[in-house]
């Protein structure tokens, strides 16, 4: 474990939360994954801490500790994505209406200010819902900020699938990602732009069946559900599997192509709160503030995403 | 005359609105330009005015009536846009002073209405300014709505270039905009994501050298500015004409591929002011209010452009 | 008419609105109405002319042209007063349904755009309703704002009565009430503050109620309705005859106390659309733009009424 | 200390804060102070949670455990009011550099939350500041919402002091105090109607000058600053002890009279940002979630005042 890289999953699974977990976890990566903490987006935060333990249990991930966090936004009113992710949040796989063990008794919050304050100054957040956890850490102990090495994040981009402007965990809770876009950590964005490249087709989720393990199968079980969803909302041949764009980029950041750019975060406008402006053209002329991740290599991304379900 | 369809050319030259209205004067154009009226936009509105009638009068356009409009936004203070036409609005040519006629004493907004409300509800609106006079036309007057043929406008895109969310004539102006895109007027839309495509390089440029005649003299000189301040500001090979592209629809709609969708105008926003917001996802579910150009056919524009300019 | 004061009341009636009307009509007026306009406010333009033209009737008023403005707000979306005024916006007194006269066929903007530029100088506005025509005017032909001696407008407040923040006349078209304010013109503002003093008690409607003429038993039918409806939806004792102000205001200015202060119009905000943000402190250390009316002497002003009353 | 009310005094003294201080410590107060927490607002937290050290020593409030809180509003920018308080936050009384003891070692925030938890529900948050530090509790913890008993916040008004609208404490953290006002947690509010109430003039300063003890004179020294500070910024006669409101009606809520009213928190807007948006005329129409005091008996509260300085 000595070389491995210390992340935090910040997440409200969700499909693709799942996927990032399970690539994060898997015996070839190269993250060690100190805690992961949930918080209210996709659902709530009750079934969110519940998918998180199922996910940890079919991947038997038996020593991470699981802390649920925040069950609202920072400000806004509450909004989930059942559209996208059904009932439980992560509809598709049957699996045990009960997780083997429970969360930690901490507050996400707490948790996560306490590994960076314990830390070298070398953990990675990864946050793959709404920001809230990672703002309130931020508000409540300020001196987290200057110790965190980096936040990879799926969130925003130049345009949006919540509403025409906004991606869905910005959109969620607009006010606490302008704090974290505007704390001056180091910031890996993956927003749509990139993670609709990250597309499971049809083709794609063939290919991942042959895998033959109950992780795979799971896996393919989430992708038929999500791809559907896919299908129906949004007209699309699959299933961006958006989340895990940050976990492969830690463990293979070749992968991905970046522009260093400023990123502001809109919390008012009639029609355009939550979303992300990307400075592409730099007319701003503000520091960049982002590693704006906008192409994704589908070859090496498919293959390393095989790889890791193959470990299991 | 008879069978050509009939355009008032509401714009702020400007470069590209020169070079629209270049296009729609030429002699194999099937346009007859009922007027052109004149907007705050690029530069405030008595020098927009003075660059239409130097227009007109290098390509003698003689019996076509200017009118002066706006001189300022409706709601919003004024800004203009100098980094980018320069002092004049219409920087590089050498051109007289003074044109050789007066605009007509009528204000813009009152000849949009007459023109309209006279007409067999056969006339094409053309803007390539801020929408401030449409507007104003339209809540004056509002028995017009129904009587506009159509509205091929110059404006908005999923980016911007005046901030990162707003393309400038949207933005000096997003009250008016809002008002003209709620009104019901069927609308095709040139916006960045296809006037960028409309890049006159380097080698278009030498190709248009070539064409012997005044005008195109004229717009080679105006090209050299407009690509210099284009690779000054934006780092782009070329300038694009913006603003042709809504007269080339009209001469010749194949040129562009659309897509039928709904466009909201944000009024509001930290930093959305003035962002069209298109939403090419349908999320919004509302009724398509826009036919939004995405696409040109670049042999088939510089074509037509070319053969235009050999006409006079 | 030599020395008679030149006022256009633009209006919405609207009872308050049909009192401002008799009292700048009356025999002892020193007001020569140049004209009645009309816009969309407490009930729809159309219905707001009929019962301007049904007031000039009542009031034998039959020299004043009535001219039909604005049928919606400027930008915002339109919505009516119907809870205050009843289906007809003038609830109350049994009138013909027709009135004996047309409105001209101008409209309003126009006919406000004409008197001024043909004026010395020496037209006073009198906006009781939204303020779309004025800002309209002032917006297609600039020119008339230096030209405009003064407004004198029933508009706003430090508190509002349609929402906690906004008056009515403001809220229903903040951007053109922007635009007035803005607009460098002198303003004597009649807000709720000094309107809410303007209280036709039991008592005093029962004292008008002496007075035997049509005119006067007009008046109390308005009240009796105006004051029923004060009562159910505001608590009150008696209706404010908010609109009059202005009127006796122009009459005589010694009925009111002043002052001079920096009056913004918000046009954004959750809560506050179309409040008119009164600098009273003097905060912003902005320049003064409004004489705030905050007083009313009580004794005088319905003396000036009674007598106005009596003069028909 | 068996039956006194117990209080956490949240705040950012701040010369008045230090009354409220004061004012609560008195022998004869029936409140327990548990705590007292410090805030970024007058001026910045270190400074504030220095004096609020310093006032404990002048009055020997030795055993009230004093921790220091959020050093910056919950999303907006930070801004202090040095104009009202002066550079040290607390400007006027000669005070030793350094108080005798330091603030504990736990954040403001975290020990709002221990507190309320271990509570039996009784006790009371009397914040006098921004609402930063409140609303992080309540974020970090919900289960603390329906455990406190009451919050007596000095805050808002209907009017503002910072701009035309907005009271500074509110808007120092509008959202904070969006978060608190509607948690669902009863709120005594004292804005700035009934605080305004509250003035020290000279004939109360010297009133108070003649109570002979180190307490009062410091009293004295503060209200000599800060009355001129009024006197030059606002033109007052005097200093209004706004915070003190607060602790008055802890002990003697006989001194004020309440409405329950329905407020909202202004977080947009062009000049209301901060503004509380105070529904006395019940148009909204929204259940009440504020008991606003809008007038003070002031023989009671100066009697009650000069009581509390004498007891030290």
């Amino acid at each position: 474990m000595d070389n491995k890289r210390k992340v935090i999953l910040d997440c409200d699974p969700g499909h693709d939360d799942a996927m990032a977990i399970l690539l994060a976890g898997s015996k070839q990566s190269n993250l060690n994954i100190e805690a992961i903490t949930t918080v209210a987006g996709n659902i709530n935060v009750e079934k969110n801490t519940l998918n998180a333990l199922k996910v940890c249990d079919k991947a038997h991930l038996d020593d991470i500790p699981v802390a649920q966090g925040s069950d609202k936004p920072l400000v806004k009113k509450m909004e989930v994505a059942k559209e996208i992710h059904g009932e439980s949040g992560m509809d598709g796989p049957q699996l045990p209406d009960t997780p083997s063990k429970e969360p930690i008794q901490a507050h996400a919050v707490k948790v996560i200010i306490d590994k960076i304050m314990q830390s070298d100054n070398d953990i990675t957040l990864v946050p793959t819902g709404p920001l809230t956890n990672i703002a309130l850490a931020m508000r409540t102990e300020p001196r987290i900020i200057p110790k965190v090495k980096e936040i990879a994040l799926m969130g925003g981009g130049t345009f949006g699938n919540w509403t025409p402007a906004a991606e869905f965990n910005i959109w969620a809770d607009a006010e606490s990602a302008k704090i974290v876009f505007e704390s001056g950590v180091p910031i890996a964005m993956f927003g749509l732009d990139v993670t609709h490249q990250a597309l499971a087709t049809e083709e794609i989720t063939k290919e991942l069946a042959k895998i033959e393990n109950p992780v795979a199968e799971f896996v393919v079980d989430l992708l038929t559900f999500f791809s559907k969803t896919y299908k129906d909302v949004f007209g699309f041949d699959g299933a961006p599997i958006h989340d895990a764009c940050t976990v492969a980029y830690l463990i293979d950041p070749s992968i991905f192509s970046f522009e260093h750019v400023h990123v502001d975060i809109e919390t008012k406008g009639d029609y355009t709160y939550g979303m992300t402006i990307v400075d592409r053209l730099g007319v701003t002329e503000k520091e960049p503030n982002v590693h704006f991740a906008y192409k994704l290599d589908q070859d090496k991304f498919w293959k390393l995403f095989k790889d890791a379900l193959q470990t299991y």
